[in-house]
Parts: structure tokens; sequence; C-alpha cells
């Protein structure tokens, strides 16, 4: 499993702070935090908060590597903002996302190319999410066959069926599960996978206990990668127990400490 | 999801103790708490410690009956013994449990079709725990095929397809899985699934968040009840928000008290 952090987000009050103010110890330090409890991949998303977004990005990108070596996932719906990172990145980047737009698709899919990113397509289009496995497997075609065509290697492209939140689209869970599982058969090699994962509670009052009780479902459906709070505790010993049950990590009675110091 | 609650068996200091002394509150005490913290059956096994297991099996379900109404669940490897319960039940019982062998399924199943109980049929013979799904499922359909020669209905077969220890047999978890995946058409209607949840986290040190990570996995992939410590709380919660992501029950912000209030 590759746990991208989900912490660096202008959305959050203190982050976006943080971006007006130009802070970066408050950047660092969250940064710093995430990679300590587990987070193989920090996102970046300046939020709703930077003036300039494209400057935002930058600053962030210089800011998080100053302390920090673990690839970056550049968040934003403009092309350009995630370039201003692309160019600025060290490690190997993910772009997240595209859409199965075409437009969006021939925007962002030469920039994978050209930085040899990774890259994340979510399942829907202008139409809007789907409510079922079989649209949202012909949304994942569409983006494969559209990565082939750009010569990004499918070892390169994550697939985010996009999850919502339970209580108001309920039986959405079990279809997003069963998509995860239908993805490994797609395309050869299969593409990764990727999910959102804090969406799934959002608006209800356990929000940690959904999140990490349908993290180990979507585990086992064969997930490959999630966007999440790393510092939640209870969260990551989850992901790690489930790593353990399907038999990717190897058991010793110490096996979270043995995980998080990996 | 039937939840069996697993602490009444002599196996347990307490309980060996209770049922030697025949100390009736002890039980009945254990029982309760059980059933209110929501177990729907209660799995009763005499132990090794009975001197006369036959008549501790008398004993414990008259005990158990004086306090709570929930059906019992026949937990001995002796024929005898199970029928001592079924004698005095007043509920609809569960025999726990037959294997795939000839011996057990012609002795046990005139016991179920006797008594109009359900039955556990494990998936194992003579010859061990099979190591892979296409082995369980063999003793499955074995097992399956004797209830209909018995004229017991398949919705009241339950067929455990035997949890092992994740710090000896790893690869086994996600066979497992995938067996109760299988279960779901091997039959029409397909026989319920049961697991004795403990079992995978025998000899490791975060017993509880073993369990309740791989409950919630099988869970996903369609387990129907599970022999379980209904008192270990985060279990009962991970279980319950299980049912929640499947659409089993409605979301409401209480959804956790509404399920134990049920």
């Amino acid at each position: 499993m590759v746990t991208i952090g989900e912490l660096i987000n202008g959305m959050y009050t203190v982050v976006g702070k943080a971006i007006v103010e130009k802070d970066k110890k408050a950047i660092q330090k969250i940064a710093k935090e995430q990679v300590e409890q587990g987070a193989d991949v920090l996102d970046v998303n300046t939020g709703p908060v930077a003036k300039d977004p494209v400057d935002a990005m930058k600053w962030l990108t210089e800011t998080i590597q100053e302390v920090v070596s673990v690839p970056l996932c550049f968040d934003s719906t403009k092309a350009a903002v995630i370039e201003a990172g692309l160019q600025l990145a060290k490690g190997k980047s993910i772009i997240n996302s595209t859409t199965a737009d075409d437009e969006k698709l021939n925007k962002l899919l030469p920039l994978a190319k050209k930085y040899n990113a990774q890259i994340i397509g979510l399942t829907l289009d202008k139409s809007g999410v789907p409510k079922d496995r079989h649209k949202r497997s012909e949304h994942a075609l569409k983006i494969i066959s559209s990565c082939m065509e750009h010569d990004i290697p499918l070892d390169d492209v994550y697939i985010d069926p996009i999850v919502m939140p339970v209580n108001v689209a309920q039986p959405q869970a079990m279809e997003l599960l069963e998509s995860l599982r239908e993805f490994q058969v797609i395309s050869d090699p299969p593409p990764k996978t990727v999910v959102g994962l804090s969406n799934v509670s959002q608006g209800t009052k356990d929000r940690s206990l959904i999140n990490r009780t349908f993290l180990v479902m979507a585990i086992a459906f064969g997930l490959s990668a999630a966007i999440v709070d790393p510092l939640d505790k209870e969260l990551m010993d989850a992901m790690i127990t489930s790593e353990l049950i399907l038999n990717k990590s190897i058991y010793c009675d110490s096996y979270l400490n043995a995980y998080r110091k990996k």
C-alpha cells in the first residue's frame, strides 16, 4: 500500500494560513509529521486561499522538499498549477488528477510523459460520478487506453473509482469495492488503484471509525494506494494489519513498529 | 451478520470453575453481558473440565435459558453432548459442528433434522484443514449435498472455511476470504457462512486489532455469521460499521447505538 498524506491542503485552516503568510515552519512541521507516521507520498494542494496558486505550488514544493524526500502528489484542477510543482519536484511525482474527459486527458497526459510522472485518473466525466461499477469500468478503460496512446506505462497509472459519502450514497460503497476488483483484470498489467478515503465519512459523526473500516475493505479488494490522514494512528494500525493479513508483510510480534520503521 | 458470543466455554478459567462448582450466577452474568453487547446467539461449550459433559451441557442450557432468550449454539465434538442441549433448547439452535466426514455427517444431520436445528459444517475431513480455496469448496459441496440428502434446508446450513492463525499460516487468510466469495455461488440458495474469528490472532500480541481487521474483510467478502467475543467493543463497532458500509443497515448519526438497541 502506498500511503499518500492528505494534510498539506490549503482547505485546512492552519495550512491555508501558512500559505498566505509564507510560514515555512508550519508547512514543514506537517510534512515531517506525516512522513514520520508512515506517509510514502505527500499530497500538495494549494486550496482556495492562494491568490496566485502557481506561485503557491512552487513555494509549497520547495518548502516541503527542504525537509522530506518522499515523492509529491500535485493536486489541482489546473494543469498550470500541477506543472509548477512538477518542474521543481525531485522524486517521481504523481499528478492528481485527470478525469475521463478528452480535454483533461490531452492536457495532463503530455505532462505525465514530459515529467515522467505517475497520474491519477478519476472515473468520471462531465456527466458526473457514475452510480455503478460498469460505468466506472468504462471510464477506467477510456483513461487506460488514452494513457497507452500517450505512451504512459500502465504501471504509472492509478485509477480512482471515487469514494462517495456513506451517509448520502450508501449503496455506492459496495459498487466501489467491486470496481477495485474489476480493475485488476481490466488491462495487463492492471492499473494501480487509489481512493481519497476521507470522503467516505464526509458529514458523519464517527469519521475515523468509518474511514478505517472502509479502508480495510478496500485493501482486501485490491486497493494499491490511499490518500489519507497518516496522523490517524488507528487508521494506520488498521492499514498495516490489513497488509499483514493479506500476506504483504511478514508476521512478527512487533509488526506494527516494524512496518513504521521500514 | 449473526453475532455468536463465544465466552461460555469451559476452556476459560472462570467458566470452567463455574461449571465444576455449578455456579449459576457466574454463567448467567456472562450470558447476559454478551446479549447486552449485541450477541444474537450464544455458543455453549462445556470445555475439558466437566466430568460428565452431557450433564454439564444440560445444566448450562437450563442455566442460560433462565436469563436470556437468544438461540444457543451447541459446541462439542460429541453428538451426545450436543443432543443434550438440543433436547432442552427453546429457540432455533445451531449444531457446532460437523465436518465433511461421512461418519460425522450421518451422526449430526439426523439430529439437525430431528430438532429442526441449524448446523455448522467445517470444510475439513480426517486428512486435516485444506490449504487452498479449491479443497475448501470441495468439502463445502460435500456437506451441502449431504444436507440435501438429509432434507435439511440450505438456509439452515452454515459453512465454516476454518480460520488459521495469521502468525503461522499467513497465506491462508486470503484463501479463506476468497472461499467466502466462492461459497456464495456454490448452491442455490447459497449456504450461510461462519468463522470462529479469534483463531486468526491465536498466539499474536495484537489480538483485538487483528481480529477486527480480519472480521471487516470477511464481512466485505460475504460472511453471514461469526463466533466472537461480543464484549470487545472495538470489534463490535467495526462489525456494525461494516454492515453500514455494505448498506445492510441505514445510516444515521447514532448508527452504533441504533444497532445495539435493535
